[in-house]
């Protein structure tokens, strides 16, 4: 396999996950670790980094060891989401960012007119701008062109674990993009992230899959697996489908 | 996670492998080594164990190291298949040994009146018996009722890779059922074999989904960390699925 | 279109519907009307055919203009669907009959064992039996070689509403038939009836879609247009499915 | 049921077909009849309107009996479907119009930002505008704001028959729109049209479903009551579905 790459840096992992809806940051950095992933997701405008007088998610997941990706999660403009990673390079030094610009709560899509204005807004100021999008691969073709270095098309609506709703367009986006692409929000169980890696996806990023599981840390463990578990299906090649049966063992000539 | 044991012998893995359509015996051997399996099921009518003029499998996959399960592939009658492993507990003392009583060679789906009738055949003789079946949650209890040590519903025709067909009837095995439960026959590639054990299959079993991907050895390997992921996905308790977005950072109380 | 014949008598309609759920025997009637079926099944041993100090549901659905056809709901053994049928003939004069051997409540499938041994003895006693089966194809074989006059394997368990779980296997019965093959159980909605007959099946029978839709009578009409509407896009042989656009219009040479 | 209205337009059906890819406008004016529409969409830039020297289209379907829709297939920029619609309005007097402003061909998907300044020139202009769009539930309302009198997202790419491959985003399309919702490309056969009208949208427009039918006719029909089938389902509103079975008649109590 190649290696899996993004805006220079070389992940190990090609699962991503969040840092929302964990009990403590204990149990945050506990999934993280059964995981695997080496990049981990941040709501700057929610977690708190700094404040030494509240529990900080630096105290469990040491940003040395693993590389912290700002995101601006709660942003519905751009103006807004611009401003947030602009704080966030100041404080912290991150100019690897993932951007979303929120629309509707109801589903949480990203408004398309906005999420590429603010991409263009970010590159000229120097950001690598990994970017949150719906599957249209009109927009990610755009997206790519104004510099994102990373494509990260929705595969249903964020926390909804619905799955992979439309590979068609998953595997459209992936035929003409020279940038990684990484599913992002939609995924539910094990089988969806190694769907989405099967269609040929370079990562997934995942939150509430694993925080909401029963069980955390066994969940976390799921996905690791199932990212590698389609990532080497989908470099193996696999079988053509059949409508009728094949043996395994060939019926005739039988001893 | 409890232990996997068939009929008192503990497997270490949730993964079984075949012996049929692999170029040959060394590359079934690389095969089986990717897949981490220790259990191979063997066709006793159709692959050399004895002839030593020829290629025998037992020079490449070693039967101290590996569980044998010699198979019925082939036979289509009960008597032809209780035949059938008679002559294979004589030449290698296997006891442990899986039943398939086919049908029309257009899907090779098991008669199931004559499987019934061999599993109980067999069970009186001493096999214990993994019987190949229909997903027929009535007949899969009436195999347990006869003695099988394993059920093992069939996920789509063999050989036809199309994946589970019937969540329905596999979920409706499992509840019902207090022995193994392994899908036999159907799996296509990595998230099929994750499906299945999601759906709390104790195993599953494949052999053209490795043998016929451009990659054997490779897809061996996606099957290995897909039956892991479908198991702990399984055992950790998936999400809720929901209609709308659920956001991983509330975006009330922003900063 | 061929007619839409069993067993000797032709059907206007190839849709089927039941006498079960329903609030009212005068609901039940209206939603026949609205369904444009002229056969309905009738529960022998539950629906009030005789007792005129009740309401009777041949008040309210004339036998002489709709096929009454009786069958077996809730029996759980061969003998007494046998005697079920046998009173249901002397009581009525029906000869053509559904014959269903129940198993678990829990699923309600088919015993296939039994169901296939009550069909011998009520093809032996002359009955024309048309069989509520399992989507096993083999037994699909085995009830057509008793002499049944109609295969009608289940979709899904009765009353689920899940839609068709199997469609290989219910394209591999038709494929194998002689005699009309209608899919009874599991119709949830409209496009589930249309997905069963573009298949290719010659009927549908469905009872709980209509009679615990908010509004019986206009699903009901709902699904006399969906049989259509399936039979004919099956006769009509579908597009071809691909995996790129194909513009309507053509794009080189335009005005 | 509410009539279908469309920018205060009345129309009878709720499928709308298309005049490409027939053998001949003959063929057309057969399809067209068999489907029961009253609404036809015209490709401008390739159909022959005026020029008396060619077969015409409305020597064969009398624009007095139906709505012609002109559409701008073929347009890849704003300007373009602008004047091509302009020239639709001298030439014709059409002011209710389809747009349609494509991307790449080999999707043919629409860009959604050319399409929605299209759309502001349009309705500035005082044309009524059905837009084809993507299934984005953003980009529809943003449609809507600007004055679209119909919202066509597609269910799959043009000519590609797959069906409606997210649902969820065509139901979240439908949830929050207050123009019609029909659904435009993508339908492959009768049940794909049942499944798009049971999710609630106003009406269906198709065209190779129909013309590359091996028998465009019989397709026809078979969508005229698929709609018409999907569209009571949706009104009568579906059974729940169950885990398990339900019996028509109640195993308690039997005779």
């Amino acid at each position: 396999d190649r290696p899996f790459v993004v805006a220079g840096r070389t992940l190990a992992s090609r699962l991503i996950i969040g840092t929302g809806k964990y009990q403590s940051y204990e149990d945050n950095a506990r999934a993280l670790e059964a995981s695997g992933a080496d990049m981990i997701t941040v709501a700057v405008r929610r977690v708190n980094l700094s404040d030494p007088s509240q529990p900080r998610l630096v105290d469990f997941i040491d940003p040395s060891k693993y590389v912290f990706l700002p995101n601006t999660a709660g942003c519905f403009t751009g103006e807004d989401a611009v401003r947030t990673l602009r704080l966030a390079r100041e404080a912290g030094g991150w100019s690897l960012v993932k951007l979303e610009v929120l629309s509707d709560p109801k589903h949480l899509y990203p408004d398309m007119a906005e999420t590429l204005r603010a991409t263009d807004m970010l590159v000229k100021e120097g950001f690598d701008v990994m970017v949150y999008c719906s599957d249209d691969p009109v927009y990610a073709r755009k997206l790519e062109d104004a510099g994102a270095c990373a494509i990260m098309p929705l595969g249903a609506p964020i926390g909804s674990g619905l799955g992979i709703q439309n590979p068609v367009n998953i595997r459209l986006i992936i035929e003409a993009a020279s940038v990684p692409v990484i599913v992002d929000a939609g995924v539910g169980t094990a089988s969806d992230a190694a769907v989405a890696m099967e269609l040929g996806c370079d990562g997934v990023l995942m939150n509430t899959a694993i925080a909401e599981a029963r069980d955390p840390v066994r969940m976390a463990r799921a996905m690791k697996h199932a990212v590698i578990a389609g990532r080497e299906a989908y470099l193996a090649g696999r079988m053509a489908k059949k409508r009728y049966a094949d043996p395994s063992s060939p019926l005739a000539g039988l001893i």
